[in-house]
């Protein structure tokens, strides 16, 4: 259960519908995710936060799935369920092959682990890293 | 100042003194980082860490770029200090453009918020997330 | 599933008793909930807590709603789903408005995404934030 | 050190300077703070996010203060130091007094006990809370 | 749900096979829980972690027992609902009586307590403490 | 630099230097540490947090130095430079051994990385760990 609720498009308000409709015409789909249908209780920052993910994950120097998967190990390594499980659908929608995703969990699981040994040796930063 | 000795190839063991060649070998450099001259206080974990890293960091379904991008993705997220540094560095040795890295960036930052308004809104995963 | 026993009145202790009826008169309802049922496996802490809870959560220079805010805020940050479930409940009992719990969303997910950004720059803390 | 260039107001492109500007006519102060400049190597995302934060820190159903106070809370959790000092040195700015100061720690400090306390015990999230 | 199968013996690989084999001998149970089922996905990852943990949770300096309990304490700070379950089982089945968790989860609650506390006053690490 | 200031015995309150005191019998040490320098600033949460913490941390079913070091994997995991510090500090003090402290650090790497990977993995809790 959400702490808020999900709004459906009967009784958001017309500017939070007008993101529902973006968010079916972007991704070429008729279903809207749960994560805006909660957002929606606050259009505006729903919209900022739409117009803010149409612009961050489009393609640039990284490509989509590039971006999809950075935003699933920035989400796990949040504890967010709700996130990993949307970005890994994302990712999967976007081609990742399964063995796209063993790197990537790999990763995850290696970096956790030397951050935490990082921190609980308090190494220094080292001088040449700085510059 | 570390809470654990940052040992030298002096007064490393040798097992812990034969990761130092490695790392030299692998890297074509003489410089050994401080994160490693505090492991060789275990040079157990220290050689588990090292050839899990070699393993995981190398070429594969995601270039070696990609995985040190993910890496600075999860080290932020747990805030890192040391490792935030020392991979933004590895990263830019291979080749991250300012470009890269301002989209990297970008991710992590749209990630965490979203992370954050997923939790505080406690979304649950729709259905067909989870397939 | 919790990995602890939710204690009733009839298998809690004498002291864990106590805490519970403490509870139901200072909040006037009969209910208590299961975060106590809960600690009332180690009477000690939970009447540690409990007291601290009532000293810590009263009115004094930020008035009681404020703080169940704040106490919203930390708990998504640490991804508490239970707490932030009981605090929302407790934050709305106290006159949280729908616009209040927008604008908290909104300084939670605004403050997770420049926390993210400073730890990724690892930004120098300026000279004249230290005074 | 940061792991980007702090951007001085002869070497940020225009745009970021007439972030640079807007800030210091928002607060009515020349000192534009490290967190900016470092943004300033992303001209669009340090766009994005002032325009966000000066819509979501302005007055509304929340003062500023307590906004503060609640950016506080969330850059404790997140374990930020640039953003601890930064919002602390903000929030005295505005009026946190030394009593608001104290009770917002100990709000704080007993939040991160008890999100501990509940994820270690897993504790069931109660019926009532999820309507 | 996962975001990966849970793999059977009939459906894993045989390289996954031999470590499901080698955690029902190590254990001395038929039983392989699911956190081995969706590593299995990646039998590379998945061997080198079970070396590990069999290399680093047998006994030592410190007794297996505590080692579960040290690893309760991180999957708690962490927010990982799966490791504080499972964990927690294998701490009761290595012995963790209902007095050794109260002491553990007392520890664990006054540890983020004081984490929190010492973030937000950004106290600095006394000389003594850096030798 | 604290975002608080560290408080001298001339400066503190009564309350505050009564604890200082008891710091000091207790500890059978003329020093008091930063923190507690720190928290004199609230006297009611310095005294609560102190007797507490007398409490914790004594002797109980899990000896001191466990106690310890769970509180080091808790700081660690949490990314508490001050925590980390002073408990790996007082840790050492009680007699932690450099085979001790290694084995710590092994198994809080160990248990960093499979929370991130579980959590990843959104692997579902066995049925028999809910009992």
């Amino acid at each position: 259960m959400a702490t808020i609720e999900l709004l459906t498009d009967e009784n958001a308000t017309p500017e939070a519908c007008a993101v529902f409709d973006d968010i079916r015409a972007t991704r070429q789909t008729d279903y809207v995710n749960n994560f805006w249908r909660a957002m929606a209780n606050d259009p505006a920052t729903m919209t900022a936060c739409w117009d803010r993910l149409k612009q961050v994950m489009g393609p640039g120097s990284l490509d989509p799935l590039m971006k999809e998967m950075i935003y699933i190990a920035v989400s796990v390594a949040n504890g967010c369920e709700y996130c990993v499980h949307s970005h890994t659908a994302s990712a999967a929608a976007k081609g990742m092959s399964a063995e796209m995703h063993a790197e990537l969990l790999a990763v995850i699981g290696l970096a956790a682990q030397t951050n935490a040994l990082a921190t609980a040796m308090q190494v220094p930063v080292d001088d040449r890293f700085k510059s």
